[in-house]
């Protein structure tokens, strides 16, 4: 095939899952997913920095798309109005195809515990991207840190509850519901009943 | 030394720490930790399954306390008193003597990717065993998962307070401090306005 392959990172990714499932995380190469992918090893290490990082390369792009759509909410927007935009913004990415891709992910990741670290390191940037996009609309800084850690809880159980529902409903109504479902919780929490 | 040391695991982590500042975790071999220890390396495998775990032995006995505090609240306890016990057996733990170590360890764990997410996998094992202890007592799953989430943050702030205090106060005030500012920004939360 084309050492121009456009398409190359993303048909790195598909190779990497399918044998990842199929063989295992650890008895998988990083030339066995290339060649898998009709491709060499050079060409893996200038998308991937390791073989840990082909499971994760959509994870920056969810961190930035975070940070958009808190970006990009209306001036006088509330803290649960920038938390929508966001969802808005990652629902957008978030096609049916992602989904069958988020389904192989989430099983590998249970499998091995290096992969699962590696996880949630990404998970952390995700919520440290939040903060920062909160931090620039002047929430004070502690507002900002829940308000990551509510939007990431949000946003597992939107995933949990996408990769499991039978049908196509698209991210976005998971993640819509899955926000309202936390922000009741977090009324009832700070009640201090 | 007696290879007897009673308190040979408190000296690997506090050799272990002194070694990571001085030199650099990269560069510090096990060997080393051992023998700047008085032991040998047979000696730290029976304490620690590799170098990162020398550096998170403690995390495992938190997951625990935390566990514990929730399970030892009234049974009518409401979910923020359940989060004030599991603070108060923590805060029982960490000692003065613990708050040096705390300081160093946050230096480490700043400077490696690698120990950062070993540090992560600790992080989100004690988030489990206080979302398993909350649903012990019968809170729904996502209310335990929030106030797994709220609690991770609030303990992690009350660290950050207690690491830069000037002061010898001990960790609950700082605790108790954190967890109500936590609460009171879910309330904002979850009002939404």
């Amino acid at each position: 095939m084309s050492r121009w392959a456009p398409d190359a990172r993303e048909r790195l990714e598909t190779a990497a899952l399918d044998l990842f499932i199929e063989n295992g995380y650890d008895e998988t190469t990083v030339a066995q997913i290339a060649d898998h992918a009709g491709l060499n090893r050079a060409t893996f290490f200038r998308h991937f920095a390791d073989k840990r990082e082909v499971l994760f390369g959509g994870q920056d792009v969810l961190a930035e798309l975070f940070a958009d759509g808190i970006g990009s909410a209306a001036p006088d927007a509330t803290l649960n109005e920038c938390l929508e935009a966001a969802f808005a913004a990652v629902g957008a990415a978030l096609t049916p195809d992602q989904r069958a891709k988020a389904v192989k992910r989430a099983r590998v990741v249970a499998a091995n515990i290096e992969v699962r670290e590696r996880g949630l390191l990404k998970h952390a940037r995700i919520a440290s991207s939040i903060r920062g996009a909160l931090s620039e609309r002047h929430v004070d800084d502690l507002t900002a840190r829940l308000g990551a850690e509510v939007a990431m809880l949000a946003f597992s159980i939107a995933l949990e509850r996408w990769m499991t529902s039978g049908n196509d409903e698209p991210f976005r109504i998971h993640a819509t519901a899955a926000l309202r479902d936390v922000q009741a919780r977090a009324a009832e929490l700070g009640s201090r009943s």
